[in-house]
């Protein structure tokens, strides 16, 4: 199974400790061997890192690890290929311009014959269902909208884009503009809101812990999102099967199963 | 003046050397401190590196130096901001998608009230001139292609647009879509065609020579186009100005002023 991550704050905050974690599941205490990604916007802006090494390898994500990009939202993905072969172009995750805003997308599970049309505004590049399940819903919310919606009625429309898409197959995804963070749960998926009073976190796959007091100020507020909880002294939300959370400012703001 | 580098060969080729200078004119041997960028394709699927910081002193950059992507298709841009702040979504180069591949573009100039439509497929994130003339480029073959045309006539039709485009300002650019390279020269643009027999080469900025029979095949060729030549004993090709020039596997197959 493919590992997700993501993060939303209502400050710019670095991932270090949260990727120090994720980053072995891709080789080392798990077998996500299959390429990695991870997406930090800076306001609109954004980076993407990709390789089709194994995370626990990559020289790139060694300078993720090493290099604090300081990030409102975050979304990283391990991959075990299902469908599409193991090349760039297969790599989550996958960004596309919308409304003027660029849109991250990674996704955890495996749709079975999920063909939607050859669309007009966006087409996949490379062979995986997660960039013809991407492609799909930006194309829908493009017919739908010329603009970016009120948020309320893009939650809904995603709910029910995503209640569509997972009658193909498993459909844990995260997708981000920069400012809301949108996680669905179709199997597995777990976040916590860290904000005052901090606390010490231990990682479940690395003897290392972090006392966010300390490098954290009293207004911080930060979701983190993760397939399987990353540290293993904290009480994570399980989210519901079926379950659509969108995330503004490290709040999840709404929820619906 | 903003620095533009790329490369187009006929078999996956490292960058490193031709980098080693180029790099160094992000704020040591000239005045480019407002942000860097460059772009590898590996077949259709393509890694973007992007920063706001001055390119000779990145651990971006850093990483580049020392991890030897090996790629067919490479454009680099170091930014001297005329428009737009210096932030990430202003760095160069820019991607987006279009029939179902990705097209990477970066510029050097200033064009002065560039404002064409906004575009119904595409939309500019930042706030930079170049961005606005990629995505005028993009909206205009989308318009007239729905699919991906005969190289000749996409070469005809990006000429024109050149030229109307460069009625606004200084308009050097490079364009690719990981298997053709497009150059067009405004002001300043040289190439040069490496292939056997191969020599020693020896860079402008730095002094570090490569000899390039050691590091290549006997059918290796590769182009590489940059705003002033890298090296000091090999004889460059200016483009003149108003010349659009098309590489495909390291050859310049269609030029014309």
């Amino acid at each position: 199974m493919c590992q997700l991550l993501g993060m939303n704050c209502n400050t710019p905050t670095d991932i270090l400790f949260s990727f120090e974690g994720f980053h072995r599941r891709g080789g080392l205490t798990d077998h996500h061997a299959d390429g990695w990604g991870i997406a930090f916007f800076e306001g609109p802006g954004v980076r993407v890192f990709l390789d089709d090494k194994p995370s626990s390898e990559s020289p790139v994500a060694d300078l993720v690890r090493r290099y604090p990009i300081k990030s409102e939202n975050v979304i990283a993905h391990i991959r075990k290929a299902t469908q599409g072969e193991i090349r760039l172009e297969n790599c989550h995750p996958f960004v596309r311009e919308m409304w003027g805003r660029y849109w991250i997308f990674a996704h955890n599970g495996d749709l079975k014959s999920f063909a939607p049309p050859a669309g007009h505004f966006y087409r996949p590049v490379g062979g995986t269902d997660s960039e013809r399940a991407f492609c799909h819903i930006l194309e829908t919310l493009r017919h739908k909208w010329g603009a970016m919606p009120e948020t309320g009625a893009l939650y809904a429309e995603l709910d029910r884009l995503a209640r569509e898409i997972r009658a193909f197959g498993v459909f844990n995804f995260m997708l981000s503009n920069g400012e809301l963070l949108f996680a669905h749960c179709s199997t597995h998926l777990h976040f916590i809101v860290r904000q005052a009073p901090f606390n010490t976190a231990h990682l479940v796959d690395d003897d290392v812990s972090v006392d966010f007091a300390t490098v954290t100020t009293p207004n911080d507020r930060v979701a983190v999102i993760a397939t399987q909880p990353l540290t293993d002294n904290e009480a994570w939300t399980a989210l519901a099967p079926g379950e659509l959370v969108l995330f503004r400012d490290g709040t999840p703001l709404y929820r619906d199963a």
